[in-house]
């Protein structure tokens, strides 16, 4: 099991990498789990209806069987693990379909009108190999599908309803697309820490907690285990925005599959900037053991999660 | 009521315009219900939740809300009226989800990337007035914001999951999406008749035909219900198609409130092109006919469908 958090972590002055040797490692724990996800997703752009063009299928699987964390639908089942689900296969649907959204908001992000990105997951971005107009299809397609997923694979009718609903809040106007707005329009301009903080709650953190979510609801979960799984996804997405940041000034662009230092040439507001590199990092070593905090009630079966949030401050992409 | 079928209308050689005078015209039909329509939209718009940035907010309702035909949101409300449905309000999320598909589509086809249009229901286009960035946000959120209502609006759970499924199917990469793929890649230029129906029924068929599956799912319809609908909404979506094409050819623009004669101009393959204009006319007669047979099951209360069909042949915009 994952040790407790060192008493001194919550103030958010050392970093916590103590994983007891009995416990395997997150990598291990993601790499049990993710070819499950790979392969579904897989299946969902197999089985895409004979009416949907070659090169648009083609253009989908670039996309989304692009190498990735798949960070998202391993929280959805992870959380699924946590609130007791009965079958590892009941939050796979789920999982495929926050890792669609997610995947929507990158091809679209990516554009030309938006933030003009030429490289992703470490490839060139999907408007770079198949132009703009399919790109936008793309991301149109693949956020259909995502509501098409979780209204075909999940039960019962009442899950599937409570999936949709989730997801559709989580990736709409509000959250999702709001803060990408905000983010186009460049109201981090303000240059304050709550302008930054309301973005990437919307951007990162929603999708997070709705990944979370879906994946508890999918396991039938109660509302402490949905409470207790909230306050994680709050703290958790904060902490993963900062590790981001951190890896933009700091990380290796061959290893994060992306151009590094690209948010700061750009003058776009980060933590980093804002708070420098460490307090950044403090804080975001006290977010992940607020994170794990919150975990407490679910028991041990909560552990991966646990060891999800401490390896944010692990990763190098 | 309305009259018999003329017995030569199904041959396609004379247009049906006789409507008794004891009946409603369409425009009438149409007047009675659009405003619930549009109020519901514009509550949808109200109360976007918090965090979408009011620039977002104002670009979706100036696309939302600009004055449209609302045929999608009528072919949903009439069509719960045709099965039966015992609550006037019943379909109204359906309808006001199916129009947020309608526009979202037509927000990003619009688009520099794709069709490259100025002008849509006589004003600029959304990229236009706001940008190519926040008009591909628009249709992101309009989008998502069609699964909120359905998922959130539809009642029972059961109901709701059978909407979000059509919608998906409609809107996916198999029907909506594909089709606007094929007409950017020009596949139509293959020049024959398949292609070009092929597109016309994912682009227009697809979503018609969504739209009267939805208001019969809200309505509670049996299988014969759905069936008599399906083969009226294949057969209309065809014929608005063909006097689509036949208004790009001879209609007014300022009435149309888009550009006419642009479909031509680009080369693109028209049923006018392709079959004559008399010839395409009087196909369109005939697919009116035979969509207005196949309500015959239905009884008095599909009047109303009815008359809509018979209006896609008198429509000047």
């Amino acid at each position: 099991m994952l040790v407790k958090s060192h008493p001194l972590g919550a103030a958010g002055l050392l970093p916590l990498r103590t994983v007891s040797a009995t416990v395997a490692s997150f990598p291990q724990l993601a790499a049990a789990r993710t070819p499950r996800v790979e392969a579904s997703l897989r299946r969902y752009v197999d089985r895409l209806p004979d009416g949907c063009p070659e090169q648009l299928r083609e253009a989908i699987a670039y996309s989304l069987l692009a190498p990735g964390k798949r960070l998202r639908p391993l929280l959805a089942l992870m959380a699924a693990e946590a609130c007791g689900s009965d079958s590892d296969e009941a939050a796979v649907p789920a999982a495929c379909a926050v890792e669609m959204v997610h995947c929507y908001s990158l091809v679209h992000d990516d554009l030309p009108a938006m933030d003009d990105d030429d490289l992703r997951r470490g490839r060139p971005t999907c408007h770079k190999v198949y132009g703009d107009g399919l790109a936008i299809l793309v991301g149109d397609a693949l956020l259909t599908l995502a509501f098409d997923v979780l209204a075909h694979d999940v039960r019962p009718a009442s899950a599937a309803v409570a999936c949709c609903r989730e997801l559709a809040r989580a990736a709409g106007a509000g959250q999702l697309v709001g803060g990408q707005a905000d983010d186009l329009a460049g109201v981090d301009a303000a240059n304050d820490l709550e302008s930054l903080k309301s973005i990437h709650r919307r951007k990162t953190g929603a999708m997070f907690l709705a990944s979370l979510r879906l994946g508890a609801i999918c396991a039938g979960a109660n509302e402490d285990q949905h409470r207790a799984l909230e306050d994680y996804g709050a703290a958790l997405g904060l902490a993963f925005q900062i590790s981001d940041d951190l890896l933009d000034v700091e990380g290796n662009e061959a290893a994060l599959g992306k151009r590094v230092g690209k948010d700061a040439g750009r003058g776009k507001l980060t933590y980093p900037g804002l708070l420098g590199i460490e307090e950044s990092r403090q804080w975001a070593v006290a977010l992940v053991d607020e994170a794990c905090t919150a975990l407490a009630g679910l028991g041990q079966r909560a552990a991966s999660l646990e060891a999800l949030a401490r390896y944010v401050l692990e990763r190098d992409r």
